[in-house]
């Protein structure tokens, strides 16, 4: 039986950080993820795709800083919104075209997606997030004093701008998402993990300057449409603990109990899986299913079956049952 | 009755062309028409909203180019997709806090959207939309020879890119309009006449340096997901015959024959409402019950009744019995 996903990966899997890649560079690893994805399809899933934004975003504000002399400067809710735009128009375009070469018919659409954040999140006193480029010192005590920005020494490579990572509390848009994969339609949603945003007290929405998890959002997205699997793609095929001791050792198929031990005894720091296993088991515990944290080469195989990557399963009951309705879908 | 529109405004509403306007000016603008579109909500029409693009892409251009030492440039489809996300953020997230303030349920979200155009078209031949900055002449001679970019002069002003501006052929992402629309959403696409796409032999769908009268592309998206009136907004209230001469005047309600015979006897320049009155022709003869073009002043009033700016239909006949239907709707 098929399965309903949100399928999250990151801004490095298109345009690796730190790198200048060109466009055409990008567009060739977006052509090898969509057709990943595409085959999800193939195989009767439906799927909504949570994409980063980091180094695309990266690109648009330092472009505006720039040009700041001649054309006024972007603010970073601005700026995640034209990532979107650029990611979603390639990513759209390429799976539809693996699609089309497939022969599947299969509508596919990107979405403008706003999430809301709490304007008293404990982020905000303390931005934590690096965007951008390094500067020096005086550069960077010129910024801090003309454009407010908090800046953070990084050792040896100088002074980056820093902005908070605030938890994700819904999405604006989730309704259209549920509506359009209820019409069949692949949807590109919550890009860069979504324009941060917060509501005023006269109920409006307002941008911010911040820059939310992909991941996070992802889950949130996930449990507002009902879907029944997350999965997490990242560099490496399982998540570890012990990692980097001689104990060291990948989990597979986990009860969500088990992973929350794990996280309580400090597993996961908060730059690599910590973000990753806080989506895992919020989706679990919001109603999902099946959490899946493993690498883009094993997407397919991780989704047909239990056996590949890291699984993450509400109860090993859960997981017989879910293994039954997966049996005789794998490819 | 309540009616089913597609709605176009031109970028220049949002951002004034030849000014440097900042995103709050921008957003001055787009909140203004955001309660005009939002309006159209609260008197119970379904609405499908297309906005031009063409400052907001000129600025993306223009920082692509000055920053092309550092971040590898932009093509113009890529540009394209930058302004969606940019203008549909902007634009879903005002017309959402004007339905807010105004205690109407509503979703409000932005499609990506690809519009494809034929290879063959004979615009690719002649260049004729001006993009972008002003150069000096020797500038102009470099970026000719380096970009391969097609320059021409504008008396006194110095030298253009100009691209290709070629007819809409479909639109790839009109299925998932039609089932937001479907689904209650006020839907943005097409954004700056959408990202123009060319199919390939294979069947790819691959994007070109062209720009798409938003007009037309509006037409299209209209006709593809049979609405049944297109409003053109524009800076005047009505488009004018025997313009500038002293037989100059005004039409109100106009049969599509007469309209087109206007348009045969030379009546509205390429530049100015050509393109307005070819999709107007175009929607009416794909099956459209009316098209309104006037100023967006006016758009409720001619929205709700026959009588305010000009109004196309098919007949005089068909006029009455839409009049029946709008009569003890408007507000």
């Amino acid at each position: 039986m098929a399965d309903f996903l949100v399928v999250a990966f990151g801004g490095n899997a298109i345009l690796p950080s730190g790198r200048r890649g060109t466009l055409e560079e990008q567009r060739n690893n977006i052509r090898h993820m969509s057709a990943e994805l595409g085959r999800l399809l193939a195989d009767g899933h439906r799927v909504v795709v949570t994409h980063g934004n980091g180094p695309q975003v990266g690109e648009i504000m330092l472009k505006s800083e720039l040009a700041r002399e001649v054309v006024p400067p972007l603010t970073l809710d601005v700026g995640g919104a034209m990532s979107q735009g650029q990611i979603g128009y390639m990513l759209q375009q390429e799976i539809g075209n693996y699609l089309t070469q497939s022969q599947i018919e299969h509508s596919v659409c990107s979405i403008v997606t706003q999430v809301i954040v709490d304007p008293n999140d404990p982020a905000f006193e303390t931005p934590t997030k690096p965007i951008g480029r390094f500067y020096g010192r005086t550069e960077a005590e010129r910024l801090r004093r003309e454009q407010g920005w908090d800046m953070v020494e990084d050792a040896g490579r100088g002074y980056r701008r820093v902005v908070p990572s605030p938890q994700p509390v819904t999405i604006q848009e989730w309704p259209a998402v549920r509506s359009l994969v209820a019409a069949g339609v692949l949807v590109i949603a919550a890009g860069g993990g979504g324009i941060p945003v917060v509501r005023e007290r006269d109920g409006s929405l307002r941008g911010v300057e911040a820059v939310i998890d992909k991941d996070l959002a992802a889950q949130k997205l996930a449990s507002l449409v009902q879907a029944r699997t997350l999965v997490l793609l990242t560099e490496v095929d399982a998540v570890a603990v012990n990692f980097g001791t001689p104990q060291q050792r990948s989990l597979q198929l986990v009860e969500l109990l088990e992973l929350k031990g794990h996280q309580q005894n400090g597993q996961f720091p908060a730059g690599s899986m910590g973000p990753k296993v806080k989506a895992a088991i919020d989706f679990l515990e919001s109603g999902g299913d099946r959490v899946v944290i493993t690498s883009a080469a094993n997407l397919i195989a991780a989704v047909n079956g239990l056996s590949t990557g890291t699984q993450v399963v509400r109860s090993r009951e859960s997981a017989v049952s879910l293994q039954r309705t997966l049996t005789g879908h794998a490819t």
